[in-house]
């Protein structure tokens, strides 16, 4: 089977931040489809488009060529697959899931098993990018699973990614986001601490980022979320509670799974963990400012 | 007195990796130019060029209106300042004296307090950019002492940097210089155990930066640090031993100063001391791969 707009229905499952702006994009590249969401009216801007409705997953994937998922957790993911009425058991012969939640690379390797004695095909394909690059359509997949599963995908993908990679087997595209998120908590860790050595040290921080921004110790954060973080601006961008589920699959991984120590990775999910639990978990990363701040009076 | 080409002698005190293609730019640029290092051998080629031998940094405080020092610990600048024959007894009054080796923010504000005492002018200016950015002149320097000393130094600073920027009194150029360091402390720790994740997940690392490299995860260490660090290549751009130093630094001035918990800056300062204990002070900051690799087999 061949994944191609006008041939192709498409079942998108979760309508959230990335997921409505995702299918929108599939559906204005000509792709019929298929939408659930645990909030029905998330989908009402899709309907009116022309997607249409599925009351539930399993009848979602009984009329689908690709299922895709972008749900929050992964006990969600668990849930929809393996659940009565889920999507292996759903899902009719030669489907393509294709889980984008971060999520798992243990859960998307038994996805990917079960899936395969039922007859079905799987990939996990978790992105990076956030809901701008959702919106804008150029976000970063990084797909596990069979190579020509994720070379069939491709035109589905180009709808609302830009960089799509094949990283591996089953969980490969997992273990890609999960150390994609390692990297950030690294870079965020010391951006926050260096602004707020800066504060302490009675620098002006606007004034110590015009000497540091271009260098040695340049990111993506210091250049879009610093100034947001100056600016007392802690909405998110990226949510800290699902940064810290992020970091918390990425320390289950090294340590459990991989035998890793990671100690920068269990710093970073202890410190997140403590701005969660100090009540900023629905604020954006760059919050973690707030436990200097706090701390210094 | 005014710091101008033609009219200004320029004394330059340390001729490394740093200091001696800085001074070259002086020179270049016009700047009548004293030279002393303690390995006299470094000064040949500026000798060659124009330059004039200084046998003493007595001698070349004696004879320059603005001394240069670029050196390597806090220890040399003591020595160099306070010591017999030092620059604070040497220096005729009126000269500006411009320590531009990373060191200690309380060093700094002695100096600028001693100088001031004896009719002397300071700045403390630390650079970004490492050798390549000094030798294509296009370093960051950050300065701390009189808005007016600094201005008035201008016209030497642009001859080998590209943002020079006043970041308040004496000691602010040292902490601006710290704060960076922590944030390329954060960047590196979080860059390694990434790659070190992937590794240990089966993933080709660089199939992995083709995911990661241009998203949120992106850094000026991931760009220029992570290809030499997967083929293998530790060889210094940034020195571990000097690294350690600036990390030792941010962290006495971070605890002992300003009173700041500085978690990550404490796990950088003992990551990198570990490596440097391992063996490995003269390779480049990329080599904190090593501890992990060395664990996992």
């Amino acid at each position: 089977m061949s994944v191609a707009a006008g041939s192709t229905t498409v079942g998108f499952i979760g309508l959230g931040v990335m997921g409505a702006p995702m299918a929108g994009h599939v559906l204005r590249a000509g792709f019929d489809l298929l939408v659930h969401a645990r909030r029905a009216g998330q989908a009402e801007a899709l309907l009116q488009s022309g997607a249409r409705w599925a009351a539930t997953p399993h009848a979602l994937a009984s009329g689908a060529d690709v299922v895709v998922t972008m749900v929050g957790f992964p006990s969600d993911v668990e849930t929809l697959y393996f659940g009565d009425g889920g999507l292996i058991e759903s899902a009719r012969p030669g489907t393509l899931l294709v889980d984008m939640t971060t999520s798992s690379p243990a859960l998307a390797r038994r996805i990917g098993e079960a899936a395969a004695a039922r007859g079905l095909r799987a990939v996990d394909a978790p992105v990076s990018g956030g809901d701008v690059g959702a919106r804008e359509a150029r976000l970063s997949i990084m797909i596990g699973g069979r190579a020509e599963d994720a070379r069939a995908l491709e035109p589905l993908f180009r709808t609302f990614g830009k960089t799509i990679v094949h990283q591996g087997d089953h969980g490969a595209g997992q273990h890609a986001k999960l150390a994609n998120q390692i990297a950030i908590g690294g870079t965020m860790l010391g951006l926050v601490e260096a602004l707020a050595y800066a504060n302490a040290a009675g620098l002006d921080a606007g004034t110590l980022l015009s000497s540091i921004a271009h260098g040695a110790a340049a990111s993506s954060a210091m250049t879009n979320l610093a100034p947001r973080l100056l600016a007392g601006d802690f909405s998110p961008g990226f949510y800290v509670k699902h940064f810290v589920k992020d970091l918390e699959l990425a320390l289950r991984g090294a340590r459990d799974e991989l035998g890793l120590d990671a100690p920068l990775l269990e710093l970073a999910a202890a410190r997140y963990r403590e701005l969660a639990e100090a009540g900023y978990a629905n604020d954006g990363t760059q919050a973690l400012y707030r436990l200097y701040r706090e701390k210094s009076g």
